[in-house]
């Protein structure tokens, strides 16, 4: 299966998503990637993060923007580090979150037009 | 409210979605967007339109290709339509569905990192 990398498109004259039909497993692929950006409370997480010093947010400055709970901000977390948006660690109490180098990039390379 | 124009970014040193917080409503229109396009048929069904020739395609070429029923593939190309990511017309007894200049740029646009 061919993985959504930017290598992939760079070489070539456009994006995939232009050059030829999708296959299935490309489409799933990306509609699961997608489909954990598809929330608004989860696009305003990740705009934050990443509009944060070093791109990187500890979670108890999460909760007051977004005025959800700490818990609901945490699945929401959850679910856009499964899709490879955001990575987490661990320092002392809290969980930071800092925007991974490169996952959104491989989703505008499949949807961009020349 | 901000509109999603691609105007509104290209002034600006990066894409929204990394210079500041994205707010509630701008965050409301993006996940709909996103939501139209987070379907593996529907991927492929506009990559299909946007891979062919004059980036249109008539329906009756559209349900071949992902192997679904014709209510199935016009019900999926409305959702795109309506999220204004392909247009429709009526030429004789089909319908054609183009893709939208623009509609995509305006996701990637906001999506892009610098």
């Amino acid at each position: 299966m061919r993985t959504l990398e930017v290598t992939d498109v760079g070489a070539a004259c456009c994006a995939p998503l232009l050059r030829e039909p999708l296959g299935a497993a490309d489409a799933e692929q990306l509609a699961g990637a997608l489909r954990a950006l598809a929330d608004p409370t989860r696009l305003r997480l990740l705009s934050i993060v990443a509009a944060s010093d070093g791109q990187e947010a500890c979670v108890c400055d999460l909760t007051a923007p977004v005025g959800l709970s700490q818990p609901t901000v945490s699945h929401h977390l959850k679910i856009l580090t499964q899709a490879g948006f955001l990575t987490r660690s661990k320092r002392g109490t809290w969980a930071y979150y800092a925007l991974a180098p490169g996952a959104l990039d491989r989703i505008t390379a499949f949807l961009a037009t020349p």
